[in-house]
């Protein structure tokens, strides 16, 4: 019986040896599979070289490129364990994920180097610092990865298959709120959430798919891993810009792409947008925030052939746990709303804060059962066993599930306001909000209140010249209760600021009002 | 981490609850999903009153009805493991097999109970002979499958979820050569195939089916497996019978079936016929037997929408190994004589007699490893041994490999024909043969021969009255070696016999030549 592992993948790939594999917009990089497969196979080769064992974790604090997604897979084929650092932290958050992972070999950008190499003596057990790319050698780096691919030679061997239940991802999460997390994910977690998505979602072979979400998360680069098995084209831009993403989907007819909605709404708004150019899109996989309706007609409309999916998941479930499917989408109505149903190889129970199922249709945790479920959190076994529950997993999401199973998430469980002694779940009101026709992103927030204990107030970005609080409040009233109605607000035109995965950063929204 | 098993397959089903799943055209049973998982959970605790334990094998001699498939998702389920009998085969094999088996409980339909009724005393482990079906209680049965369900009341609760790697299916293969082995096949390779194909196959949501194939075949009752974790419905026919499938078709909308081509040939012959009838059709899968072109090109043209399949696959990989995708029929050319690529999770190499591997290209006996082998033929150390050679699967067949990975079939390696010293694989000349407009279906064996050891000789199915040796000599030599074309032939308008799994029977052939 041959195990699950991610080796397997990249062997299966193989076949499409003449096919172009991926195109770098950023550094201009393409290579055929085959030349895609040599450069992970000698990659592998670099990190024994540079003492990396298979069960080792190494770092990665770079900007999203080919030379990242090499890393990537050259880890899952067996080279190493890859700790893909958030670049969007604080140099102290940083610091303390390198010390908890306890990579010994960290791969930067230039942009990223100087940062490191200042603080090496805070990272005693920091070794060597590789850095990616074309340029000559910094000073603030130890060496090269491209002369040790060079000195690699032609070697197109992968390493020995790794074990199914071997660690293959150390992914910190939680930045947050309190210290960082590291999730262990498993050769197998990973090979099966690929399976998942891939009977979710209507991939066709040698699909075109441009990447523009960071690769240090789940949900950047998974839909890498859905792609490899059916030989796509993957098309990456170091990051999202709305011009460029146009720009390079009119031009490499791309198929495929994955965003937050903002992403989706800056798109169409831009002056470089026109929708003959994106007739090639075919699916859009979006997820991290609430979909405002007018957005999601304005999609189903411009492009009427387009597939759209809707993903909820984590760090923890390696991606994806529930989606709203294509064919979700085309049925339409009050499920729109929600964020689909699990898909095959995932359970979801609502409970009460004793853990205790909650009959259907109440608000409670959410758990997940999956078998894509990471191993543990990186040493922290109080942590993980307060996670884990009997092979559950406690996500700290509040949500609800309909008759039919579809999720309709409320809330984290810690960001829930409480209000007069009433439970407001931001979602809920966010949703009331983000269907007015004039706003286009909204965040919900309990700010302290020395009369209600906690009041809602409400981030709206919007036109304020021509939209008022007065508008939104009657809005919102129409679909909500008054208790949930924003008691405050701020209209602005700017965007609210986002977590690198695409969340609204709502502690940073706090702070702001207090 | 959540195990791989058919319960979980089963429970995540349970959201189509008033979804209809089955439709039995034989019984008139319909059911929808809550009915069907409940009869389900029924079989599951009438399994526990009869003794049976989840490890326990238990036996189905038994057409194809609504009852068989229940029989199957409950051992799925994990209520015993599921040891299906040919009905084809003689009662002597059907007696071996089940003292090889162990079954102490056999269900049965009214048509065999009296074989088994008669043979009691042959068979020293059968303790139960359990009738299928609403029929009143014949002499033959001991009691009736239907009143343990009753008695069951109205539970809904499947049983505690199977271990991973619990036996799930004993199913016997190799009737036609030596003793029938029995395929004991895990819950996870049961599970790992489902993936494998959906993600290969367009399969919607909601998709209905017709079933008409056996299901004591791997290739019958995999489709079932396929459809449920998306809600499809299937539509059930006792048998092949081609006026029955295209009215069925026409009546429930079918959007897929599977199918040998001769009963696509069949189909499209009979003068019940009429494309317009068929136009639900969305998506076929097909092996077990070379595809006529004329017949897949006239079925390409009747149904431009229509996605096909073909499968190469054995009970050891638990079906499909490898697929000649949707997208491979649209590009045409040489690749459709082939039965495809490996699917997602399955390996293959081309070795020679001493298991060697040969170069790209060179004929030589198919090995497979893949995430769905067999655990192991029931009782068989030594034959399982021999078939399981470090990981891999030898299968018995010979092929070869095109540069793109396509897997081009020849023979299976004890049926190779040896003629003046040449090696002749049958599928090489019957795929020259099968090309002429005026032929329906072709077998081609070896048979013995004074002065060649062996000759080549073909069994062709066509008009006699208009095709001559003379045509199909001619027009072999077209694509094959003077060496491969056949020195004598048998022309005839009757079908060639076929084994159930739809498979031609060449021992049958030829016995009636010598």
């Amino acid at each position: 019986m041959a195990e699950l592992n991610f080796g397997r993948v990249l062997r299966h790939a193989a076949r499409y040896s003449d096919d172009v594999a991926i195109v770098d917009l950023g550094t201009g990089h393409e290579a055929s599979y085959a030349e895609h497969l040599g450069r992970i196979a000698r990659a592998c080769a670099a990190m024994r070289e540079l003492g990396i064992a298979p069960s080792d974790p190494f770092a990665v604090l770079a900007g999203a490129s080919h030379g990242y997604v090499e890393l990537w897979r050259a880890a899952l084929a067996g080279g190493g364990v890859i700790n893909p650092l958030n670049t969007r932290l604080a140099a102290e958050e940083i610091f303390y994920i390198l010390n908890d992972s306890g990579a010994e070999v960290v791969f930067v950008d230039t942009t990223h180097a100087p940062t490191l190499a200042a603080a090496r003596e805070r990272l005693p057990k920091l070794r060597l610092i590789v850095q990616l790319g074309d340029a000559a050698l910094e000073p603030a780096c130890d060496l090269r990865l491209e002369d040790l691919l060079a000195a690699a030679g032609a070697t197109q061997a992968l390493p020995a298959e790794p074990g199914e239940d071997d660690a293959a991802v150390l992914m910190y999460t939680g930045g947050t709120t309190g210290l960082p997390k590291g999730v262990v994910l498993s050769q197998r977690a990973i090979v099966l959430v690929i399976h998942r998505m891939a009977m979710a979602y209507p991939i066709e072979p040698g699909m075109r798919f441009l990447s523009f979400m960071p690769l240090f998360h789940i949900g950047g680069i998974s839909a890498w891993g859905l792609l490899l098995p059916f030989g796509g084209r993957s098309v990456i831009l170091p990051s999202f810009e709305p011009a460029a993403v146009n720009a390079a989907i009119q031009t490499h007819e791309i198929q495929m792409i994955g965003a937050v909605p903002t992403m989706l709404a800056l798109m169409l708004e831009h002056e470089s947008f026109a929708s003959d150019a994106l007739a090639s899109l075919r699916l859009i996989l979006y997820g991290a925030a609430p979909m405002p309706p007018p957005l999601l007609s304005r999609l189903m409309t411009l492009f009427p052939k387009l597939a759209l999916g809707q993903a909820y998941g984590m760090t923890e479930c390696a991606s994806t746990a529930t989606a709203l499917t294509p064919q979700d989408h085309e049925r339409g109505g009050e499920i729109l709303r929600s964020v689909g149903r699990t898909l095959l190889g995932v359970e979801l129970e609502v409970r009460d804060a004793d853990g205790v199922s909650l009959p259907q249709g109440e608000i409670g945790e959410i758990y997940l059962r999956c078998d894509s479920l990471m191993t543990e959190y990186w040493a922290k076994p109080e942590q993980t066993a307060a996670s884990l529950v009997d092979g559950w997993y406690r996500t700290g999401d509040a949500g609800r599930v309909d008759p039919e199973g579809y999720l309709f998430l409320a809330d984290r469980v810690k960001d829930m306001i409480v209000t007069g002694g009433e439970n407001v779940y931001s979602l809920d009101v966010e949703h009331a909000i983000v269907s007015h026709p004039s706003v286009r992103q909204v965040a919900v927030v309990g700010i302290p209140d020395d009369t209600w204990g906690e009041r809602v107030h409400a981030f709206v970005v919007c036109d304020p010249a021509t939209t008022t609080e007065n508008d939104l409040e009657a809005h919102a009233r129409q679909t909500i209760a008054g208790f949930k109605v924003p008691r405050s607000w701020t209209l602005q035109d700017a965007p609210l600021p986002l977590s690198a995965a695409g969340k609204v950063l709502k502690r940073t929204l706090r702070e702001r009002l207090t």
